[in-house]
């Protein structure tokens, strides 16, 4: 025996969400039913929202509902020579929390992977071209992950700034082989913008 | 810096869900976002739905957005003689998983607790009376936790279903079937001896 439709629809829902699984759908359904209506109808709001209203900012492809993201539209950043690749938009956060740096970012919203169907196209690599290409840009630093798809993207991406003469170098390896880095630490963060090398 | 509003406000809303911290709440929004705004959808209008139209079932007080809850409008279980009473929606669930109960319940939706406020009126024990003086109960089975509040609320209502000469019974508290009796805590092992059956 079940709920009734709609508890039960809102628990299979839930589960939609990374890491929720059924006993936890479960406890969420109860809470908010239970104890926090509002908070429940202010998640919905949010999420038909963002679901239908956010987009990519046309200059750097991280999510935004405008045209282009905050960094981007900012005076001081937005025109910056220096742009940081990055997989995901959790890694400008990270990049962001650290604070040391001031450039601003092109966001790839994955790696190269050819099984999965990933290639430039999916990582936009015309529009950072289209960058490159402008003559605004003095220095790419690549921030991928230090795994195998994210070394083979650096690379990739390497190659295109090198035919546009735009210097190009990698962050160093303080960050842990292996690791993801939206979860490293800033000061090993730092450490590893300071001690990028040329490609 | 952060995220634009929209995305930003996703991620603080996601917060309110239990177990749910700012990493688990970013990596959800992302996930939504970048892999999957039909189930964003789909969960925005459940949680819509359910947050206004979901009440409780005027037997039981189980979560339902229909007068009565599946197993109160259910023929066969219904108007079954043996209510049993537990704290909350999910144990109905626990015990229905178990399938030996063919009875109905009564969903108290907490236990007695002075301190915070809960008393007979916010477990609907008037409701719960009502039941027992209609003639129709035969037998009450308590099932509420083998805790402090549980075992005051136990014996509290136990003291109603006297008054009204219904058969009123708690569930046993032991070593559970397949553990091992040296992980088992001391109160739960004290409570298998004072609840030993002869054989
Ligand atoms: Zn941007
Ligand atoms: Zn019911």
């Amino acid at each position: 025996m079940k709920f009734s439709p709609l508890v039960d629809e809102l628990i299979q829902t839930l589960k939609c969400l990374p890491g929720v699984g059924p006993k936890s759908a479960q406890r969420m359904a109860f809470q908010l039913l239970e104890r926090d209506r509002k908070a429940g109808q202010s998640l919905s709001q949010a999420l038909s929202k963002a679901m239908s209203d956010v987009g990519h900012c046309q200059s750097c492809r991280t999510f935004t509902e405008e045209v282009h993201c905050p960094i981007c539209a900012s005076h001081k950043r937005g025109l910056s020579q220096v742009i940081c690749v990055v997989e995901t938009p959790a890694d400008v956060l990270a990049i962001e929390a650290g604070g040391h740096f001031s450039g601003r970012y092109f966001v790839l919203l994955g790696h190269l992977s050819p099984l999965d169907g990933v290639g430039p196209d999916e990582l936009g690599l015309a529009l950072l071209e289209e960058h490159l290409a402008s003559g605004e840009v003095a220095e790419l630093i690549l921030a991928t992950n230090p795994t195998v798809e994210g070394d083979a993207t650096a690379h990739f991406i390497a190659d295109i700034a090198k035919s546009h003469n735009v210097i190009v170098s990698r962050i160093a390896h303080g960050v842990p082989v292996g690791g993801e880095l939206e979860y490293v630490d800033s000061t090993t963060l730092a450490l590893s913008f300071n001690g990028r090398l040329p490609l």
